[in-house]
């Protein structure tokens, strides 16, 4: 993850300048006005404030963000309207010229940007940095006026310029070239409310007024413990940082070194970080054979192995008393072995527990097999191991298992079809058998993410990409609300007819106008008695990445405090396929997603 | 640009060591039996050879070419044809799960592969890495044989496995997942042109035998001059190596370290690489305003300009004579004058030959006039020269010009439309005044690249690919013959007509069997007298970078030796925009491609 610290001055009489000297004291970037310190106000004045030669190309595009000129384009006066307009594209042309595409900084002074979005939607190139206030910046004038009333200052406290954003958003029909740049003042402190939401939007950068920094006792700038957290999430969801101040400032270098330990304090940096925010299509280890690279990856996770060895550990001494040890045997069947962890976890669990064990391998990937049978004739050529590529369904077992150990979760726990294939294995079991895990639950919850929104909408894949749920590793999100219990299918099922379809409607409030753009999908499974694996945000077991969340799309919808907002969710089955489909029925009734598992399904 | 170098060992009983082995001498890849040396020869035989844990995925993925076995799919023996197939799918699967995709090299045994193209078309993952022989591997039978007659010497001559090569690229529908991967053997050298048509094939690799190798007089191991000829046109053309060698052979160091040498000869590395093959879009700089990007790579060729000061400087001097120096004044327009460099060039001849010059800057760009005027308002402050920000076509001038100066040319010389915007000039210049450039001429030839096939027919643009004409950095390309002159245009155009359309219909011959994938494109231009600016692979400007061929594609058309090839081309005109058609006429008549400007066109 690379970040950039920029510096913001308004005023320059030479842009190399203002460069050098931000290199100078560590900044990688600098934002400035377009015209420098020359502004001609006549839009028609094509006279230069400098010529394109003065940078070089690759430091126009990699070293500049321009703030284009403070007009404002949605005046209600005709006249300056136009003027504003004309204005703001010369602005934009020169610095499409100077940038090929252009880094575009503008702000918004208000909620009403028609205009703008207008001109932004004209432009095909260009990315557009909209300059967002977090919170009203008429508060800051009360600050200096003594005669504001308590309601006048209550009447702007309720302003949220997060409004003004979402409408131009919209406006803009979710321009994935449009980033927000939120703007912090020293005149009010978001709530953590506020904060989270903006995690939700695609946020390019904040901006950080030098007016932020107080000298502590050692005489350096810092931030506040509040605001340092404040940016401490900024930072941790890869927002960069633009520092803004006075073009005399001494003080600088200081602020730039402050930001910089801040970022390497919260920018994480885990080895999975390239996956943030990217959509992939579920794994099927069913119908599909799984490769050697993605064993790898699922064998690396430190904490999944460990707890199903202390579950099968548990099973061992519940089922085989001290006294029996000797001679009593245990029958453990791993169902989909892969390349081997779960045979593994049996071995160690039986050393650590002192029991006997007979093992059977089942797994249907003939590849999977070929490394299996080298284990079985190496590793484990003294064990009592026996292995069978078989389809776990269609598999006759030469005795019946006092254990089944499985793992054929999915982020969303049963959609890599654990429910079907764990059915279609009860006749390997003995009746008093137990089944590890033992029960699955998925949950789901509201989510904001424009990320997530452009992501979607980006792919170009012949099913309709609002019809498919995604395993992502979500970072650039906002939960609306907290997550809900949805499914849950026990092991083993011995109802005599089994239905292993659901239907369900949850509930949810929403805390602060926001935008929906779709819902969360987790799980959690009971492997025996209280060992637990989860992957609901509220629970996550420490440590553990072998699953990313789901993510199932929705059409981007404006949600208002207090909004109950109410989700219901199919699963369903028919002879080759199983599938999910999702509706939103509240606050606005919308479309059903993928109706009769058209775009993405699971194939049995 | 980066080359691999490869050890190919056909029989290891251990990958990992032979990795290390590789690696110890200065391979970074290995290629070898899928099998290692345990080949199961039943194919329904799971028992592994190995299991997939000896490596990471990493390694299996980055560091393995797998050689499958060497069963023949396409045998005329039904038993052994079905053998050769499940064998080669359970190789191949084995493949897939090491490797996600798989590097799968599999040898051509003769003409007939229609059931390898079966299997490779069935497969949707995966780079395929075709072995074919450069020349009839049969004739390294003879070096043993004493009885082999001179006629079935020259019958083995005439099979040329390039065909073989050429069929099955048809069968698998050019599958840009397929390489070809030639392999040099020491019983017969390849001609030139047998060479240079192989420059034209998707490449991967080529494989040189050890035995290729040979003893100078220091004791090291070299090839010859001749091979080490051949071996440069492949590497200089980013062909990767393999150099294939016996197990236990002892100079595998030497091998490498003399191809490294090679590499670092052969292997160009200007800046421009990062241009090769790929497509662009031609620049419309009448219609669009460059960017500040772009101006600063046109100036930066090193002979461009300073050819264009030299033809000024001419005319300077053609025009006043040294009796008129003093006070006879030359008029210069410079046309489309961009950030300024063909002004400087006018200054910088004028200042030479020690005439009077005013010059007329002209430019339509609206940026590149701010940059312009800063100009002339410092660095020319003390020049007589005056700015206009206008389209010279409705210009009208205090004076008339001794001397217009333009540079209006692409690729194809009047692609920008040089000829209408000099045309629409004609009224600011003397009745005896000159135009720099006076004279420019198109070029085209066929062409076979199968690469520049693959990247066209991967466009996913609006318009019908085929229908566009692309500038490129012509790299793996074989020129089936050699450019002639297509269209002409003179200036100034004093006909009472003016009519700026073309046809014409060109022939070339094919000496060798190969492909029509397209049509190459290039110019040349007469600035004044002798002084020429060319593009034209026979005359290429030394140094000269500012322009990179066309290319108008084709649908792929195989060629016999001695083939007629007819191109018929018009350059069509109408209200609006400018546009070219094309169509190959022999020896196939083929579709008519850009009917009507639909797919490319150059707007007035
Ligand atoms: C999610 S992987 C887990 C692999 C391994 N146990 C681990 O934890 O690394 C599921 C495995 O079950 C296998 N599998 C899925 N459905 C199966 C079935 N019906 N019968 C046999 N194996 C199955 C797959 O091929 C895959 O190897
Ligand atoms: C290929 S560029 C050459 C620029 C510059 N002379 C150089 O060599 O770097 C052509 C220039 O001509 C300008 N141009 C093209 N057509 C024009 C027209 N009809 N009138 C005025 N300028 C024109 C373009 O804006 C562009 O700046």
């Amino acid at each position: 993850m690379h970040y950039y610290v920029c510096l913001h001055q308004e005023s320059t009489n030479s842009i190399p300048k203002l460069i050098q000297k931000a290199h100078a004291n560590n900044y990688n970037v600098v934002a400035t006005s377009i015209n420098a310190n020359m502004l001609p106000m006549d839009p028609q004045e094509t006279d230069p404030t400098y010529p394109a030669t003065v940078l070089s190309a690759v430091d126009w595009i990699s070293k500049l963000i321009f703030q284009v000129s403070d007009v404002d384009v949605d005046s209600p006066n005709a006249k300056l309207r136009e003027y504003s307009k004309a204005m703001l594209m010369r602005d934009v042309i020169w610095a499409e010229h100077l940038q090929t595409n252009g880094n575009i900084m503008v702000r918004l002074r208000g909620p009403n940007n028609d205009n703008l979005a207008e001109i932004i939607n004209s432009r095909s190139k260009g990315n557009w940095f909209i300059n967002v206030p977090i919170t009203n910046p008429e508060l800051a004038s009360f600050e200096h006026r003594k005669d504001a009333t308590e309601s006048e200052i209550e009447e702007a406290q309720q302003v949220d310029p997060w409004n003004w954003w979402n409408e131009l958003r919209f406006a803009i029909k979710h321009n994935a070239r449009t980033k927000v740049v939120v703007e912090l003042s020293d005149s009010d402190r978001p709530s953590r409310e506020c904060v989270r939401r903006w995690l939700g939007e695609p946020i390019e950068a904040i901006i950080i007024p030098s007016s932020l920094f107080v000298l502590n006792r050692s005489n350096y700038y810092v931030l506040q413990k509040e605001w340092q957290t404040i940016v401490g999430h900024f930072i941790s969801m890869r927002a960069n940082i633009i520092i803004s101040t006075k073009i005399n400032d001494k003080s600088i270098g200081q602020y730039s070194e402050y930001i910089k330990k801040l970022i390497s304090d919260h920018g994480d940096t885990h080895k999975l970080n390239s996956y943030e925010n990217m959509l992939e299509i579920p794994l099927q280890p069913l119908f599909d054979n799984l490769d050697s690279y993605t064993y790898e990856i699922f064998e690396t996770d430190p904490v999944k192995y460990k707890l199903y060895q202390e579950a099968i550990q548990q099973v061992l001494l519940d089922r085989v008393s001290e006294a029996e040890a000797k001679r009593k045997l245990t029958v453990v069947m791993v169902l989909g072995a892969g390349r081997g962890p779960l045979v593994r976890a049996v071995f160690n669990a039986a050393e650590i527990a002192k029991r006997k064990v007979r093992v059977y391998i089942i797994e249907k990937n003939p590849s999977a097999i070929r490394t299996l049978s080298n284990m079985v004739k190496t590793l484990w050529s003294k064990k009592d191991v026996h292995i069978f590529s078989k389809d776990m369904r269609d598999f006759s077992p030469p005795e019946l298992a006092d254990v089944l150990v499985s793992e054929l979760l999915g982020s969303f726990g049963d959609n890599e079809l654990s429910p079907e294939c764990l059915d279609g294995a009860l006749k390997l079991l003995k009746p008093d058998g137990v089944s590890i895990p033992c029960k699955s639950t998925s949950y789901i919850n509201p989510i904001m993410s424009a990320v997530l929104h452009n992501n979607v909408s980006q792919l170009t894949s012949t099913v309709p990409a609002f019809d498919s749920g995604y395993v992502v590793l979500l970072k650039n999100i906002y939960h609306i609300d907290e997550p809900q219990a949805l499914f849950e299918f026990t092991h083993p099922n011995r109802a005599a007819i089994i239905d292993n379809t659901r239907h369900k409607k949850l509930s949810f409030t929403a805390q602060k106008d926001c935008v929906l753009h779709g819902i969360g999908g987790y799980f959690d499974t009971v492997l025996y008695k209280n060992i637990i694996l989860s992957i609901n945000p509220l629970t996550h077991t420490p440590g553990m990445f072998s699953w990313f969340p789901m993510f199932f799309p929705t059409q981007p919808l404006t949600i208002k405090a207090g909004d109950t907002i109410s989700i219901e969710f199919w699963r369903r089955v028919d002879a080759e396929k199983v599938w999910y489909e999702w509706r939103v029925c509240e606050p606005k009734e919308s479309e059903l997603h993928n109706p009769g598992g058209m775009g993405y399904n699971m194939r049995l």
